[in-house]
């Protein structure tokens, strides 16, 4: 009798799950948002997953049930616990991938390092942490922003006077000074064991995700050591079971301080289908059947991933396709089944190796075939 | 619109190719002997690979037909041919993986190294191979034989009564003093770029394939260039597209001689799933699609694959699934989703590195945790 785990949500992360349940043998079944979706060759229903019936029929038929993205609301996270069902991560941990104010509040709690931040509920309060921070504040809605939305850079109150309008608090948070963007991954079983991923550099353009390089170059082993921590901590912390990805800054002052949290694998764990010994998609697996984790070291020096933007149209795919391969053997080229529209997640290529410059180039390069 | 692939068979090659088809972006149909086999996730289609209207509706919705077995009859091959289907391997090509008297003559005639045979039909001419043999020989059905079936050592014309009166001249070898066994891969476009996968050294027990190492321990230079080129020349010679699997004999006076051929993904070739840049099944797809080919070279300095056979009861697979995964974090664990039964091959484990008997024992080590 195979192990089955259901995943809510058809996107790319539920798709490159499949690989890994093949190869461990895990049956793998997907409710998916509509049909043609990018896992759909596992989805096994379609439906809407903010309805709690639909859920708890697709959950009668696997052994765990965890997730493609943050969205289901939490009364319907409490009913699948309610009736029996292993959910994981669990509401109670989801609940901080949710609610940005609910997470900056529960960081502060465990003493994780972030920056200053404050819940806003009119201009007045925001104006004030606006002028307590050199005239400038991010201001995030506490849900449903990704990829950049949801998110202003605010130099008055007044530029956040639509959001303030619909009611409920902001979150302000001070404008930080970072050298770059870190990215800390971690798994944990919820029986407690856990394993830390080697802290990564991410480059993002326009909010979303560019680039990735793992390990993080030029980071003294003092600050992985410490991004590693404050991925462990939070993991036990908050609760969290399956994958967690901590994206931080390196300050201009070389601390580091939590951005966000995703509490399933994660764009800047790409690299490691094929640059560590155990992908961010197996490893999530293993973790939520609360099976022995997996080797997360990486299995050569270097690993670089480019995100596929955007993308051509449709009916030049497949010679783009060639020619990457044609000018890239050792390049792997990943992509997620859907249709390319400007600045949508379409693909990613990684590449690992000895030398640095040569994977970066490498990965760039082969990705490159696939811009317009 | 994504490339699909359709391949006739649903056991674990069709199974292992799913994990790369996702990757790719690659669609692939499976046509499956039956409900519930391996690669059951991709079966788009239940059918007998024996009649031609089966197959030819299949291919309907397909770019192309290539096979996880080699068993589909000339006919239907010829009629999926003669419908303008692209089929890879072709119709050509397969007889010679289908038929062996008549993949030794070829051999022969493309001056490939192999053992003295003969073509015998009756006891008169079988006794004369074993006695111009030392008194013994190898006496094999020229069709349908796989894993030690069709295969006797004989020292008596006599012993091979039964098959003779079945009709049809039988295949008679030399048995070859060998000191072991090696396998030689080779990848194939059908526009003709071929690349050669490193030669490995394959364990047999009872017939069947139990361990390999790749690449093969204590090859002089010499020997692994030999074996490419042999798989090379029998890829061409014989109009070969996807893997081709050549399976050799070492002999004690170190020439090798060509045993059997595969033209489909092979055991032999599971190591490169984890431990080659592109593994058997990724360049299948790419060989069968006429994409550019992959780098077929090592990602590490040994790989040892051990085959699982037979297996436990199914009662307590998952315990013995975690009791590995905790004892061997870095051992990767391939299973095909088969009932277990005493011999069969219900899946394997990949482990690779530096260091030839770490890499030996942990394999061996993670396997035998399976066994009963």
């Amino acid at each position: 009798m195979a192990l089955r785990v259901g995943v809510v949500g058809g996107g790319q992360l539920a798709r490159m799950m499949i690989a890994p349940a093949v190869e461990l043998g895990v049956e793998l079944r997907v409710l998916a948002e509509e049909e043609g979706m990018s896992a759909s060759l596992a989805a096994s229903a379609v439906g809407d997953y903010r309805d709690a019936e639909t859920i708890l029929a697709f959950a009668r038929d696997v052994d765990v049930v965890t997730f493609d993205h943050e969205h289901v609301p939490q009364d319907v996270l409490h009913a699948l616990v309610d009736a029996g069902v292993a959910v994981h991560p669990g509401p109670d941990a989801l609940q901080y991938a949710q609610d940005k104010l609910a997470m900056r509040a529960k960081l502060d709690e465990l003493g994780m390092p972030q920056p200053d931040w404050a819940s806003v509920s009119d201009e007045a309060s925001l104006q004030a942490f606006i002028d307590d921070h050199g005239g400038r504040a991010v201001v995030k809605t506490p849900r449903g922003g990704y990829d950049g939305k949801g998110v202003r850079v605010v130099s008055a109150a007044s530029e956040a006077a639509d959001w303030l309008a619909d009611g409920g608090p902001l979150l302000a948070e001070q404008l930080v000074d970072f050298t770059r963007e870190l990215a800390q991954q971690v798994a944990r079983r919820p029986s407690g064991d856990v394993v830390a991923y080697p802290v990564v550099e991410t480059v993002q353009r326009d909010g979303v995700c560019a680039e990735v390089i793992a390990p993080a170059p030029h980071a003294p082993e003092r600050l992985a050591e410490i991004a590693a921590q404050v991925g462990v901590a939070i993991a036990e912390g908050l609760g969290v079971t399956g994958m967690l990805a901590v994206e931080l800054f390196e300050t201009t002052d070389q601390r580091i301080l939590v951005n966000e949290l995703a509490m399933r694998p994660h764009n800047s764990g790409h690299w490691t289908q094929d640059g560590a010994w155990t992908s961010q998609f197996e490893q999530h697996l293993r973790a939520v059947l609360d099976l022995p984790l997996g080797d997360p070291s990486p299995r050569a020096a270097w690993s670089v991933m480019v995100n596929i933007l955007g993308g051509p149209a449709s009916d030049s795919l497949d010679a783009r396709f060639a020619a990457a391969m044609a000018d890239h053997p050792d390049a792997k080229i990943h992509t997620y089944g859907k249709a390319p529209r400007p600045g949508r997640k379409v693909g990613h290529v990684n590449v690992t190796g000895d030398d640095l410059d040569d994977v970066t180039y490498d990965a760039r390069s082969a990705a490159s075939h696939f811009l317009d």
